[in-house]
């Protein structure tokens, strides 16, 4: 009979983490804020950062090679950024099938990820979560991340048909201990949504801001600003980056999102040319209106 | 001799608000707090609520006609929606000429006001300061008002060559004795910056909006959102009449602005649909840098 855990996760004893920024970072501190006996691994491409870690006392120890995680540790947590993560788990899919460890990863884009957990046959799909912790900041790296960054925070896992019930398990225990509310989608609803209500405003910030810095004398408009303005850039601070990254691989559904808002936009572009106040006014109302409903608790949490 | 005025502005001692919504009865708050004597008149469409005002003492008086308030009061503040506003100036622009009131407004596009004053010739122009005080809210009306809502926000006055030296002195002292931070500019200038900074994000919200309303499924989709849509989000509880009567007085230099945004989500678009994260990420990162450069504080202040 195995003893009998003391990390709050049964048969949760090693946990490797590879990706040690804000999202990494973030799980290594709430796993060391709780204060039981878990083995932490740190992999990532920034050695001094991991020997600092490994000295601070937040990783036990520094692993040199992803494909071994999977063997020697009970959970891995995949927080590479998208792109790294699709050919990291392309690599190392085999070895995730025959490991011991149950899988996640935390991106914002899911089929891409499923797309590349084929590769691995179904023991890879089985054994991995796909999950994504909706807890992002303007601030990237370990020094943005903290315990209690998924306090309260929801987390969508995306399980396929073929994922492994205690894996599934795990994951939600998981996400749970550090806080989440765990909810679950398939991962084309879960891209399509995203599209929707974040990478579009993403985009949008910075095709706005784009507008205005091609301008030579727009640099001192925001002296003028009202606080609409700051609001509603502020996701322009983001990572390009990593945010042309997570764009180019939703793409898809993100266009069709950039067509439904140019749809939109051109409808009022229409009654603007026209002088319409009363036309403008119930396309401004309707959009009003879904904002007003949308914002109200929903009698059930989504799930 | 003249006995000084008991109000700090010297002269000032009998005011007109015409209509007493969020920055007109701000305005007569902030005035009542200073605690000074001086006589309010209140104009507005809403009977029942000047009843009230004068029965709690927040006015003096109730006019019954607009035409009449530039012949008995020192200062007038004009706090009606742009429309009704170009109306009442186009109507009373005579008497505002042949009047002793210093005459101001408060709207948020400042062309239009200026055509108006224009027919009440160069005697309408020269005491009538155009304002624009950067204080709105989401909420509107009385009830919406407070009397610090001017307090280090930013007012730009966009005087004539017209405009009397006395009258600008006056909307200068008037605006920083309710504490807000006065600035001036040319109106063209002013209706091209705000089209960029206020107008268009306000429009971008309700076309964001406007696009997800019309999907069936979308009033699910704000439950899984994280920080950033509501931030990008937060424009879409304004009054939609009002947004669409300021947008339609200043469309020319909106719609300017709409293309400009249609272009550069129209460039992102076309990065995304090749998949090219490199030039995508060189496109973010350019609005990215723009708004870092412009939420620096300034040197020196913009005047």
């Amino acid at each position: 009979m195995a003893s009998p855990s003391l990390f709050p996760l049964p048969g949760i004893d090693r946990i490797a983490v590879c990706g040690v920024g804000l999202i990494g970072g973030s799980i290594v501190r709430a796993l060391r804020a709780m204060g039981r006996p878990v083995h932490i691994t740190g992999f990532d491409t920034d050695a001094a950062l991991l020997e600092r870690l490994r000295a601070e006392g937040w990783i036990d120890e520094i692993a040199q090679e992803g494909g071994a995680l999977f063997d020697s540790h009970d959970l891995v947590v995949l927080c590479q950024p998208v792109g790294c993560l699709v050919e990291f788990i392309e690599e190392h899919g085999a070895r995730i099938g025959t490991g011991r460890a149950v899988c996640l990863d935390v991106a914002s884009v899911k089929a891409p990820v499923a797309a590349a957990l084929a590769h691995g046959g179904p023991a890879a799909v089985a054994r991995f979560v796909p999950s994504h912790p909706i807890a992002g900041k303007a601030l990237h790296g370990w020094a943005a991340s903290e315990a209690g960054l998924f306090e309260g925070k929801r987390c969508v896992l995306t399980p396929d048909a073929g994922t492994d019930r205690t894996a599934l398990d795990t994951a939600q225990a998981f996400w749970s201990l550090l806080g989440a509310q765990v909810a679950t989608m398939p991962a084309s609803a879960h891209d399509a949504v995203y599209a929707a209500i974040s990478h579009l405003p993403q985009v949008l910030t910075y095709a706005y801001l784009h507008s205005l810095a091609a301008r030579p004398d727009a640099r001192e408009w925001p002296a003028y600003q009202g606080s609409g303005f700051v609001g509603f850039t502020r996701l322009g601070s983001s990572d390009a980056a990593l945010w042309a990254d997570i764009a180019v691989h939703n793409r898809r559904p993100l266009i069709h999102e950039i067509d439904c808002l140019s749809d939109a936009l051109a409808l009022m572009r229409h009654q603007l040319a026209l002088g319409d106040a009363g036309a403008l006014a119930e396309s401004f109302e309707a959009a009003r209106h879904f904002h007003a409903e949308s914002s109200r608790p929903a009698a059930g949490s989504a799930d």
